[in-house]
């Protein structure tokens, strides 16, 4: 599966990033110098989608890394704990934001001599990185046998290539499904506050061509009553608990809702690195609230009063009974979980 | 109740409009002059609402009217007449617009002179106003029993002050319940494509000072999952068939969906003139489709890309097993219907 895009790439010594806030009407790729502007990034969402968070993640470490002047062990690690730190505090929800970087600080085990562990960072950045690749092409395989011929699927948000470093979670299946003349037709709810939907599901499936449908959130239940009917849902996730609860994009757990009063199978598309260990249940799940401008401005359009007393949750909990089975690298997993 | 603003007022042979495509950031009042420039303000959305759209329909009539030079009956009929198609070929849905272009109708059956006529549309169309007011009035008085103190209440789009030409359907009873101290709290959904929860319902209760919380659409699941949970639901409606199926704002049959698997009573907040007695169910109630630039583009941000396939509903039907009850002048409605 070819894309016209890369979301992250290492290039002499910085980290080029595709700039999602500027989709879709530009396309481009940002240098990432410092540990500090990894962390810029990831906050104000020119990377974003849980696996690239991750990514991205590792990828500041190993910036911190290399800018550190630390010429004996502990002054470097000195710095790359810096790093971490100064990462770790962006975004408190995604899973794989706190794998990456634990495996990151395990890396720093490796040896102790600066330069070679230099290079051992950076080469944990990329095999992380590489992994993502292919873990979302398995999901791809494995979830592309759920779609049939001509299939009607709603996602939300974007779990596509732009939020990985391969073809998505979500729309891996997807991609595939169109590779394979299945000529699926995605309905794509435009996913307010930040429309990743609008902005970045919608661009990246026309650019592979594949039939997409954009809607506004809110449409969803009405399409559900339309004839033909949707045949399935497909998103990804943010963290997902033991118990199989799962946090993803604010609307996940309404959609599950809508899917359930319609008998419309609904799917999770995710890496087993989502599944968070030490969380047993979705309400032990930090969920991030974002700023209020998110909502009371589009862009530069004041849309509510500019006082206006606002919730913005980034995320919501989509409980385990309300989710067929996940999508994952390993096969598709069915409750119980 | 007294509200800060009106809005639609007859002055100097002219209709004043206050220009609700420009709320929040300005209150701008515009001067109607032609059934055309009516017709141009009512499918614009400057003036709108089911019951607003019905009290501008038959000003728009009235203005017709009264720029006709026709000296004698037939000619000033077919002036008339004419001013009623303009109108009536402008929005689908509401049902208000139709009932209240059949009153101009009758109202031309009670003379032939031109000038005593003239009198008789503008009183005709002065006495829908008046009747709005009133209608909007009862419907407050039966709708704040069910409120109780602090009351957490969701609503959908706009169905306040500014839908009709009074204090509203769905937010008089909370403009009442304000007003007795009630401290009621409103959520208000923002309402995409056109934004009228944020833009105008957040503006108008924070007129009023009634306590706000805008959040985006996809978020009313999770903040029914929360505590304290919502006490209940009121939204407005467009048109209403025989058997209670109800057509209003897309996005108002997910949050029936979302209402009732909560358990949180939802109800309709409409005059009885909202019942379309030719209707028999929902399915028969034609939805408009407005054009996609509505979801591409945000005021003057790009938001997908430009040639992006869209769906656009500006209603859903929400069947009628998903409501409570009706709010309505004469009383609480409830099923069977």
């Amino acid at each position: 599966m070819k894309l016209g895009f890369y979301t992250i790439k290492w290039a002499d010594n910085k980290v080029k990033i595709l700039d999602q806030t500027l989709l879709p009407t530009e396309v481009v790729y940002k240098d990432i110098g410092t540990p500090e502007a990894m962390a810029e990034a990831i906050k104000s969402l020119r990377v974003r989608g849980a696996p690239l968070i991750g990514v991205s993640a590792a990828y500041g470490v190993a910036l911190g890394a290399y800018r550190s002047n630390a010429q004996d062990y502990p002054e470097f690690r000195k710095d790359v704990f810096k790093a971490i730190e100064i990462i770790h505090h962006t975004r408190p929800t995604a899973y794989n934001l706190f794998a990456a970087l634990e495996r990151m600080k395990e890396a720093m085990k490796k040896e102790t001599a600066v330069p070679g562990l230099k290079d051992q960072l950076l080469q944990e950045a990329h095999n992380i990185k590489k992994e993502d690749e292919k873990l979302c092409t398995s999901i791809g395989y494995n979830g592309v046998t759920l779609i049939s011929q001509d299939a009607r699927i709603m996602t939300q948000c974007n779990a596509g290539a732009l939020a990985t470093a391969g073809i998505g979670t979500a729309l891996a299946p997807v991609y595939l499904a169109q590779e394979q003349g299945k000529n699926p037709h995605i309905f794509v709810p435009e996913t307010r506050p930040v429309l990743q939907g609008a902005r970045l599901t919608a661009w990246e499936l026309t650019q592979a061509r594949v039939r997409v449908t954009l809607i506004c959130d809110s449409a969803r239940g009405m399409v559900f009553r339309q004839k033909p009917p949707i045949d399935l849902c497909i998103v990804g996730a943010d963290r997902i608990a033991r118990n199989g609860d799962t946090a993803n994009k604010i609307g996940t757990y309404s959609l599950a809702v809508l899917a359930k009063t319609h008998n419309i199978p609904f799917y999770i598309a995710a890496p087993t690195t989502t599944f968070d260990p030490k969380i047993e249940s979705g309400n032990q799940i930090p969920i991030e609230e974002r700023h209020p401008d998110e909502i009371r401005k589009v862009g530069s359009c004041q849309i509510a009063p500019p006082e206006t007393p606002v919730f913005n949750p980034a995320f919501d909990v989509t409980p385990h009974e309300y989710i067929t089975a996940f999508i994952t690298e390993k096969g598709i997993l069915k409750p119980p979980f």
